[in-house]
């Protein structure tokens, strides 16, 4: 480990801040067309921040939706290529009342950071350019080639980057892939992420009366599009979750049992799970099931929202005509999505009560992912992680979905380490999502130990 | 009936309408807090309109919610006093964009006044105060004492003008009451309402976790809202519409032999009904009950607004922590009120999912109403009807509800008249709401009919 980089980033931790914040300030929410404009302020933040760092060909590149930003170092013949990835969009802050301090006002409270996006990939994402900004600082080069992909439509499907690394895997040749993106299983713990849950995201719209209709003069002969589609959804699960979809269990791939053996030794307390992160009454899900495996390697469908008919202060006696939801479903190794799909769109079809109509839009589709834990550059990031945080690196799954790493491996050949910093209650999606300010600086330091040490690995294994 | 009335209504069209139109434009939406002040307007708009017409002891009285209006004139002794009531509240006009005029800019297209209250009730009720003013005009006098009181919170529960009425039956004491809040069976053919079904209108808050959750990291584990309550509200009917709350349908008086005889008789075509009123691909309701009587003499149960979640464009995957959704039941003669609220409550108790709390709001409670049609007002009500329109008055029921109906004769002993102008398809409560203009006309010379005829029945039958 190189003292001199960590000393660079402990001498120069409050510019390192200084110039996150100025990035979360950027209110850059991809799914809400009035942020188009602080869409393209965080892709020339980042570009900005790619050249400051020294490296080059950074290049701004439209696509259909947002922007993707471009640059490369590739200086280091003989040596690896990483190809770091990151997203520069954020989800949106809503609901706006919960939130201590505002969402994009970055404000430091104990210890942490907090701001729309902090952990959630902006601040986990800057780590890699100023971990390059700190090797270049102390030795005037770079231990290995680099490439960069930041994109901008993480949180709405990442369309425009799928279909980027499809049409460029020349450009974008590398080794391995870098994405920190996840998080650390428990403070202080080193963690690499290996497998990753897919997801199908749909909107379902649910059309009864030709127009709302008042429920004295209706009620009892006409159908209800809100309660038409409550009627579908409650069939989507039965009451422990278990998705009643047709075949959906059919092609889960259940973890090796060493996997789920080393899952059992992971340190998780139940209960603390349930009053520190979840805040209900009680934990919900497949019977038979320890939690980590029902979050990890079971399928799963949720329900995101749901909007019809008058929902004011007060009364409004109406039989709505129309009504929406969002739904989603996780899937994990080896199902396909596009057998769920068809079989969804057949459930709900075929669930859909009478004298109401259904239509089922499909906002994004990615398969499930799983990093071989024996890649040599898998070895080398658990064993700079131990390094950095003295600790031996455990190996976990995600229940959430990157869906660029399935492209990584589908376009490039190449594998990802996931290499995350973030905290379990970072509150990612929530208000008040916060990042610990140490993680942010020792995740710097992690990386630009991981670049020399896979810089001085025999390449090519 | 009198010439010289309906010669003044004639040659006073146009002034009627202006007038009218001038009550429209003031959206005195009675569930929106924003809209205070208009309803203020209203009040005192209805207050000018009493006095103009020549009654007296007009006054604007408050409450703690909506003013009531009051006037009187009481110079008719050895006749009977009638006790007009009406709201100048209307629903709100959402959704906004389906209106093809404004909605609080009453406009005429094909013979019909389109506007948010033009039917109800702002339209009816005007008459009867412009059939006052008719027969003062035409004999400088009025056949029968008369009291008017109107409210402005009737699409709201009505609760301030159910005290008031409760508090005061002295000052409001009469020997019938006149409502035009309903509609003829078939344009053309009069029609006396002799049953209202009741309304208990509820709220149901679902909280799962304590925070909305991201759906990759806690999906599988934590409790949804939106899916909680979703499961919830789908039990609570079966695919008929069958309620399923114990106890439910204990004690629904059903209508006796003659009554629904007399409603087959009635001019109704289902299709019809479906194509022009309803507009889905079809009905629904409990087998084995006729149309009519599903909505008239059957409990039901709607869900009019469901709330939760992300809804905006696009995607965010959220584990939503609340939900609510707007909950009414429509009650039929001889159901108790707080019967069905206790079971109601219990069954969302006990069907509440494992994980989820759910909190029930009650906002408004009024019981079914029947009114004898033999009693002496309602035949010369009838008569008059006929008189006017030439074709024989028919008895239906109403599957909606006016509370004050049962408060008029819980506190004043009164029956009421239940004497409405609108239309089936005037679209209450659904955008482009509109009231025939040639009823308007009509409504007014039927009730000055009414009360001459009225005030020539021997009193005291």
């Amino acid at each position: 480990m190189s003292q001199a980089t960590n000393t660079f980033v402990e001498q120069n931790q409050e510019r390192l801040l200084e110039e996150l914040k100025q990035f979360l300030r950027i209110p850059s929410v991809s799914t809400l067309p009035e942020h188009a404009g602080d869409i393209r302020r965080a892709a020339q933040f980042v570009a900005d921040s790619l050249k400051g760092a020294g490296l080059e060909n950074v290049e701004i590149i439209p696509t259909a939706k947002h922007p993707l930003v471009y640059g490369d170092w590739l200086h280091a013949p003989g040596k690896p290529t990483v190809l770091c990835y990151g997203h520069y969009d954020v989800q949106p802050p809503d609901p706006l009342h919960e939130w201590i301090s505002p969402p994009f006002e970055p404000t430091l409270r104990g210890g942490n950071l907090y701001a729309r996006g902090s952990a959630d990939d902006k601040g986990q994402m800057y780590m890699h350019i100023k971990a390059v900004e700190a090797l270049r600082a102390v030795n005037g080069t770079l231990p290995v080639n680099l490439k960069f992909l930041i994109e901008g439509e993480e949180e709405v499907g990442g369309e425009s980057v799928a279909k980027y690394v499809a049409e460029n895997p020349a450009k974008l040749k590398a080794d391995v892939a870098l994405v920190s993106d996840t998080e650390l299983f428990a403070e202080g713990l080193p963690t690499l992420c290996v497998g990753l849950r897919g997801l199908i995201y749909t909107e379902i719209e649910a059309r009864g009366p030709s127009r709302d209709l008042h429920s004295g003069m209706y009620g009892g002969a006409a159908p209800n599009a809100v309660y038409g589609l409550v009627e579908l959804l409650s069939k989507l699960k039965d009451e422990n979750g278990v998705i009643q979809i047709p075949g959906m269990y059919d092609d889960v791939a259940p973890p090796d049992p060493a996997e789920k053996e080393s899952w059992s030794a992971l340190p998780f307390d139940e209960k603390e799970f349930l009053d520190r992160e979840v805040g209900s009454t009680r934990l919900t899900g497949e019977p038979g099931y320890p939690v980590l495996e029902r979050v990890w390697a079971r399928p799963t469908l949720e329900v995101h929202g749901i909007a019809g008919g008058f929902t004011g202060a007060g009364a409004k006696t109406v039989i709505p005509a129309r009504a929406t939801a969002k739904v989603s479903m996780r899937m994990v190794p080896d199902q396909d999505p596009e057998k769920i799909i068809a079989a969804y769109k057949k459930f709900v079809q075929d669930h859909t009560p009478a004298g109401i109509e259904t239509e089922v839009r499909i906002l994004s589709a990615g398969r499930a992912i799983s990093v071989n834990p024996n890649h040599p550059a898998i070895h080398v990031a658990a064993e700079s992680f131990r390094d950095v945080m003295g600790k031996d690196t455990v190996f976990i799954r995600s229940g959430g979905s990157i869906p660029i790493v399935g492209d990584f491996a589908k376009y490039l050949g190449i594998p990802t380490i996931l290499m995350g910093f973030g905290l379990p209650d970072d509150g990612l999606h929530s208000p008040n999502e916060k990042y610990k300010l140490a993680n942010y600086y020792s995740g710097i330091m992690t990386i630009a130990h991981f670049f020399e040490q896979y810089g001085k690995a025999p390449y090519g294994q």
